[in-house]
């Protein structure tokens, strides 16, 4: 076997504890398969994490990658007019090789910030596909499904859609991309349609993939048109199994948290987006509390506006404790773990621990910048301090994607080039 | 005279316009000369901003710069035990050699992110006015007051030293040092206290500055105890003049918004402190819409934790989207002024504009990076994408304080190294 090690860094275990660490991987396998002192001789490759923290690979797991090329199309406006007005018109103009250039940009902005896995709805999935068969990150991948406003037929091909892309692509890139169904949500998709997709993804073996009660104005319609909330509306379609991950899960009442304990699904908590379209605080504290499954998302980079999950860390804390009402809510060690095992389990991926058997996923991150000096806390610096640019070193599956900020596996300057020629063109079509 | 241009970016103008020019500083008198195309001829040195934005140098009107030493030394506790088991007692032990050491870390770390001018409360800050002469910032620098819990005499003395700091440093540093009298709060500081800060601070022609409406706790025992709200109590004793800046700022009634915008006192925003230590939400949209000028602080390194105002102006952002439940409240443009004018208006120092006659205080950020791209709008990129680490150059008074990320007028190395030192030796003595 190839081996890689990751030597002298500070490395977070599955506990929370950080311990001064070698840690080998198995590269054909892309495992881990030591964690300890001394592991260099062994190894056939050696990456320097002297001075820096070695933290599972991040997992964002929930966006739409290819909206890189939305990032600060349109801004500062209510949810509606941003949606009607600047989004979905930019969206319609979208070609394949536009998703390409858009999720390729996403790709490359994960790596650099230390992002190993994610979970990503939008449409022409396959250039999804090829992108990360390519830049090497894993991913879970799904066409986003939406029936209202659209005639029997086209709502029934949106789909079937759904339900290729589910079934062609799991397992594509030596098994590093799954997939799911993904019915958009429970106002944009009919009752009939929801049907079609619980009954296929249990028969593809693929989990759904939805936002849920991310806004006030989405819960009241549920209500008053299927006469119980939003997740007991979804409880009886059947769409609530431990495969399943929500996106968003703002507004839920005590019962409905209680309802996703039970049937263990996963939020995916996405706070800035959650701040920047002013839809409102989830109730994290809560959901850990309940023993909810809670990952990270930054939703698409329009809401947002970047994907870097180190600020997604630091936003989940402070939010977190805005929400509670309390400054020891939604601490630390449990941000790193939601945006990493937490994330790996929602996603239903490999990953998201150091440990021997684990995915050989990870990202180094250097300490020595002024902003994370000194170093009283290597976790907390993690979560209210450290940014993406921090990120040294990435590895998934026991690959190298960059190396001392150097991203190995894509071309950084044309991957920019492309998505700056593409967005103007976008921008120039939908105006 | 000397001069320098800054060549070929995108500058934002003081009316947030954004074309391509250069702009051209003289060095000797600190002062911008011109804001035009073709000026590097005429310039003796010249800073490349080539595919950069050119802002004004950012002011981060609310810090207590040396506790840089205890970030992340305690987080995710409620704020009246994380102060008296872990903050005070850190605090009790700091020698003027250690506040010199965080000082200078922190204004390393500023310089790094495009911060030229900060607002400082702490104590012996005849350190903190040295470290600025060297580094080459400018700063309103005061000794904080507290008076309650302590005897008459030491309460007297706490307040001459901060009359003395105000009148021994105002204008030090070239001018680049102003002073203020900054009474620690209204419920830490007696009536009689505030009486001499008021008199004194006038009869020295400098400012005040104070921790106000930060918590609904601090609230209420002031209604109890003076029977009208914080800030009719703090109008009452003289406090609220147009040279007054207060810090927080959360929890005020419509009609202490109205008093602010009447009186003409300036409130500086801390979002990420607000929301670490779940103090609350501050009304920045009503802020705004009733004229009060409203400028950024990080607070202190310990409750936020990082001196990055590029991170506050995108809390600033999304937490005014969400205080408002108006996804177009709080927009970019009013968060670049608010970082910006806001904050040098706050202080009542130089900078904020870029236009002839203003202060040469200048970031240059640079917009090349993977979550920089594409461009669709610079002003938003700033505030909801970039970060610090994309700071290229910082120009304060002329002075070039660092170019194409490198600090010139500080010991990078020697900074981290004295401050890990002093920062482990703290620890230790508090624990």
């Amino acid at each position: 076997m190839q081996t890689l090690c990751v030597a002298g860094g500070r490395v977070v275990h599955p506990d929370g504890s950080v311990t001064t660490a070698d840690v080998l991987a198995d590269q054909d396998r892309g495992e881990i398969v030591d964690v300890g002192p001394d592991l260099t001789a062994e190894a056939d490759r050696v990456l320097d994490a002297a001075g820096a923290v070695v933290m599972p690979g991040l997992v964002n797991a929930h966006t739409h990658a290819a909206m890189t090329l939305l990032r600060g199309y349109a801004d500062d406006k209510p949810l509606e007019t941003w949606l009607r007005e600047d989004i979905w018109p930019a969206e319609a103009t979208l070609e394949p090789a536009d998703v390409r250039a858009g999720t390729d940009l996403a790709l490359l902005e994960m790596i650099r910030s230390g992002t190993t896995a994610f979970g990503d709805m939008y449409f022409h999935e396959g250039e999804v596909v090829e992108g990360v068969a390519e830049a090497g990150l894993r991913a879970r991948v799904g066409h986003g499904i939406v029936t209202v406003g659209k005639d029997t037929e086209t709502a029934h091909d949106d789909v079937d859609e759904s339900l290729d892309v589910a079934r062609e692509y799991d397992g594509a890139a030596d098994g590093r991309v799954r997939t799911a169904v993904m019915p958009h949500s429970l106002t944009t998709v009919s009752r009939a349609a929801f049907e079609r997709c619980v009954e296929t993804a249990r028969d593809a073996g693929v989990p759904l993939h939805l936002h849920a009660n991310e806004t006030r104005d989405e819960v009241d319609p549920i209500v008053d048109d299927h006469g119980t909330d939003p997740l007991r509306y979804a409880d009886s379609l059947g769409v609530l199994t431990p495969e399943t991950f929500l996106a968003h899960g703002v507004h839920v009442s005590d019962a409905e948290i209680e309802l996703l304990a039970d049937r263990e699904s996963s939020v995916v908590h996405c706070p800035a987006s959650n701040m920047k379209l002013a839809s409102g605080m989830a109730p994290v504290q809560e959901y850990l509390d309940a023993g909810v499954n809670v990952a990270l998302g930054t939703d698409g980079a329009a809401s947002n506006n970047d994907l870097d999950l180190f600020d997604e860390m630091r936003d989940a804390a402070m939010l977190g404790k805005l929400a509670a009402d309390r400054a020891d809510a939604v601490a630390a060690p449990d941000v790193v773990r939601m945006a990493t095992a937490g994330g790996a389990d929602a996603l239903g991926l490999p990953g998201g621990r150091i440990a021997p058997g684990e995915a050989a996923d990870l990202a180094v991150v250097d300490l020595d910048a002024p902003h994370l000096t000194p170093v009283h806390d290597v976790v907390s610096h993690l979560v209210y301090a450290a940014r993406g640019s921090d990120v040294r070193h990435t590895v998934c599956d026991g690959q190298v994607l960059m190396r001392d900020r150097t991203v190995l596996t894509m071309d950084e300057e044309r991957v920019k080039a492309e998505a700056r020629e593409r967005a103007a063109a976008v921008a120039e079509r939908a105006d």
